[in-house]
């Protein structure tokens, strides 16, 4: 299981909160709130508290710490994701603004810069801990676990929901691109959202 | 000095390489980028890289990590900023969202509901290590080490460069909050953002 790779590890301490956050989810998910928290959402979260799942990506693991659905943001949308050895985000681009913070392990971002009819071949730039990248707007990219041990960042966007655009591979045309919008993590959750809004 | 006492701490140690990257900045200087990088900007920054000041508050270390001003954000902005025992945020309120994630330490957040005359007495919310603080637009808070060590969180707004009303007191009159707008906390940089413009 993937949540059992995420460990302390001594070459990148900023993790380890998280980590505990991560177990503490499988070992006591009794002290779990509700999955869709937008009704009486409490000011403080113990991201401990915060439901995590793979949204069917086997490698991922996602937490939504502030996110449009859940907690009713509509500015920004605050993840903490942590990749296994060898998994990878889609090959994608987007026109809002992204930042990762990169809190434990190594990684590589391929980045394509948006200007021909395909994203064409990327240029590759390692990630570490401690690191933070900002991804130019309408740039396609993909990140990628190269290292050994789990990759895990902060990543925050702006705009939520996002408008995705996803490739095959960067030599797929732009006009291929498979869109997603709006783009839900947590779409089990959308409908009760929406009753709010009423 | 501030940053002296940003250390390790066996209870918090997700903090523990921001506050490597912190000594880095006080023990090699010499790699550091330029204070006002946005020309020829990485995509990949190392946080101890960053440079951090006080700004003329005692107890405050800021970072920023990704903002308008050094970096071209025009959608979210992201401070790492740390607070010395006792010290605190202005009473403050503003539009944009804004969310923490506590990193290190534990604090209070007061809140106030500005739905009168003024933010009148706020609600206290305990504040801790792996937990995260979403503040409602336009109710007037504030942050503050109520704890025995550096209170450390990532802070992130939207919409930089965030318009500011600040309050002496709870009873101050909103009428009478005192605007500050466009808040930068990199003021020294922004004449040289703005010819990258024309």
């Amino acid at each position: 299981m993937m949540v059992s790779s995420v460990g302390y590890s001594s070459s990148s301490p900023i993790a380890a909160v998280f980590s505990v956050a991560l177990l503490l989810f499988y070992f006591s998910e009794t002290t779990l709130g509700a999955p869709c928290p937008i009704n009486g959402l409490p000011i403080v979260r113990n991201i401990s508290d915060l439901p995590q799942d793979n949204y069917g990506r086997p490698g991922l693991s996602h937490m939504t710490v502030a996110g449009s659905v859940l907690h009713g943001m509509k500015e920004v949308e605050i993840w903490l994701q942590t990749f296994a050895p060898g998994s990878e985000t889609p090959i994608h681009r987007h026109s809002c603004e992204e930042v990762f913070i990169v809190l434990k392990g190594s990684g590589t971002l391929y980045l394509a810069e948006t200007h021909g009819s395909s994203p064409g071949k990327p240029i590759e730039f390692p990630i570490f801990a401690n690191s933070t990248v900002h991804i130019p707007i309408n740039d396609a990219h993909q990140v990628k676990n190269t290292g050994h041990e789990d990759l895990q960042a902060l990543v925050i966007i702006s705009r939520p929901p996002i408008k995705v655009f996803t490739y095959d591979d960067w030599f797929m045309p732009h006009t291929a691109a498979r869109l997603k919008f709006p783009y839900y993590w947590d779409e089990q959750c959308v409908q009760e959202s929406q009753k709010d809004e009423l």
